[in-house]
């Protein structure tokens, strides 16, 4: 049920049975008020997202807005399969990581990690990042945070965030600008296309890493890749996201580079969904491939073939793909003895 | 769904929800290789039989060879039953003891914990182990263990063990050598009986305890007995076996006799498969009355009668009947809310 992308079975098959920390980065780049760059909420309220997404995580209710987020297309957010999961194999807690909210979720008694980050402006415009303090901010939470349960799961909600995942890989010159994957089915190619190329136009040829990432990147990814490095293998961590946190792995993997150092990545894996690692449209193995460090990666073989709900087919047919960390969700289901079936079932319920 | 062989039901039910570390003893002996003394493996391939036990339960796979292990007749595994367990109710962790492997098992990421113990020879030429060096090594790894969850499942997988294990017993002259069960269904009598008589020739009338096992007992039988001593019931422990598990515990009980001492089993049971409780030509229950402490026996009411698999019909007509745990694999899967019909589809499901 749990499909090797890069490496053994061995990694994940180690965290069977054991309880995960749920840690959801959230933030906002103003990047998604580019008309038509995401698909990733309601249009004109894209930015509560990631707000939504985690109050229904948390408590199974949306509180900032009446209704759940879905595209305008009616895909409901994969926030509802991270929520299923947690109804049926629960984790050992949900945490928050605010990395830049517009609207902070309402929920009380859940640990929300704040760091006193803004959210980031649009990398069209040059996304105006203190970049290497905001590293340095992981590095220190990396180092300091102790987790109460075995192993972290990381994922994210971050609104057009596969846009500035690709924009941060290729102006840190990394290869694979076409291994990008969106939430969109048919990826709107000339806005991302415009947007990638007005944000690669701020780089100037003599900027260091920390100022190509003020320009073209966004909290999250920024923040995580400190994160990884400050957290230097001491638990087991799983990324649960696909090239949105194959980019953070591109930024640790030039960070290294520039300090000439390298760092234990046993304890580190990535796991996404199936229409990712299956999506035709972007290549996170590719992606994977340019680390010059090992590491674990699988993909939840997981989809609607049991429903007969059109918005969930919607997710076969290649709409929305990932996101809230679904693909370490329905891992994190499998590894604790949840079946396809019983996913299903749960995840039609939240439509009734 | 679990019976009491000895004491009544509590200690069992108290263990019910609450989570094991599975922990798989592994051990090759010479007299495995006995023509016809055993059917737990492929002929010429026997010796492999713990290592590839072991990666299957930890992985799913079997990696140091191209199959599964399985008798002749096709009688797979008891690792079936016990991986089937750890995908539908995860035991906490698995973790391997290598207490002297041909070949050790091709996983990462688990715990195996390595003593450095060759692998014993023939019984019937004297099974020349360093007994208590051997024991004093269990001893210290009961000492200093520290559980990550609340009980220990110990199971062991041994080839020819049943045999070692009745002249281990006979050895310590104790009585009750019909007690002993095998895995085969036509136990084989006269290559058992003339691997017995050898082995014993060799005890001389002097010979102490000790002396007594490094002649005719094997690797696991004589650790475990000094890794239950050492553990010293600070933490609940089910022995995971049959006849084996019982012939650990008959040479605690003559290490007890020896010292003078006693030793507080409150915490300790041994729980089996129904195939051996109700075996016609074996009787667990007597071996372990023959103890002269108090101890909770118990068996998992299991049986593949729900299934229509020819292989695994033959496990109802008395073949395997127990090993790498099954029977205390069943009973974690029953305390942990898993039903036989769950049971034996999953256990199909690796037989396609």
């Amino acid at each position: 049920m749990i499909q090797p992308i890069i490496g053994n079975i061995d990694f994940i098959e180690s965290l069977r049975g054991k309880k995960a920390t749920f840690m959801l980065a959230l933030s906002n780049t103003k990047t998604a008020n580019i008309a038509g760059i995401t698909q990733a909420g309601i249009p004109g309220m894209i930015h509560l997202t990631p707000t939504l997404d985690s109050e229904f995580v948390c408590t199974g209710e949306v509180r900032s807005l009446d209704n759940i987020a879905e595209t305008p297309k009616g895909v409901p957010t994969p926030a509802l399969i991270t929520r299923g999961i947690h109804l049926l194999a629960p984790y050992g807690r949900v945490e928050l990581l605010d990395l830049g909210l517009e609207l902070k979720p309402k929920v009380k008694y859940f640990k929300i990690h704040d760091f006193n980050i803004e959210p980031s402006k649009s990398i069209a415009k040059g996304a105006n990042i203190n970049a290497q303090e905001l590293f340095q901010k992981g590095v220190n939470f990396g180092q300091s945070y102790e987790c109460k349960d075995e192993y972290i799961i990381l994922a994210e909600s971050v609104p057009s965030g596969t846009t500035t995942a690709m924009a941060t890989a290729i102006g840190l010159k990394h290869k694979g600008k076409e291994y990008f994957s969106s939430s969109f089915k048919d990826v709107p190619n000339d806005i991302r296309e415009n947007t990638l190329k007005l944000s690669l136009s701020h780089i100037g040829e003599k900027d260091d890493i920390f100022e190509v990432l003020s320009k073209v990147s966004d909290n999250m990814l920024i923040f995580n890749a400190g994160f990884i490095l400050g957290l230097n293998n001491k638990i087991p961590l799983v990324l649960a996201g696909g090239t949105q946190m194959a980019s953070v792995l591109l930024i640790v993997d030039r960070i290294l580079k520039l300090m000439g150092g390298t760092m234990e990545t046993s304890n580190l894996a990535l796991c996404t969904t199936k229409w990712v690692a299956q999506d035709e449209q972007s290549d996170i193995k590719a992606l994977l491939e340019l680390l010059r460090f090992d590491i674990n990666a699988y993909y939840a073989d997981f989809d609607f073939s049991l429903s007969e709900h059109p918005a969930l087919k919607l997710y076969d047919e290649g709409e929305a793909k990932e996101g809230v960390g679904a693909g370490g969700a329905l891992m994190y289901g499998f590894l604790n003895g949840v079946s396809k079936e019983a996913i299903t079932k749960e995840v039609e319920n939240f439509l009734k």
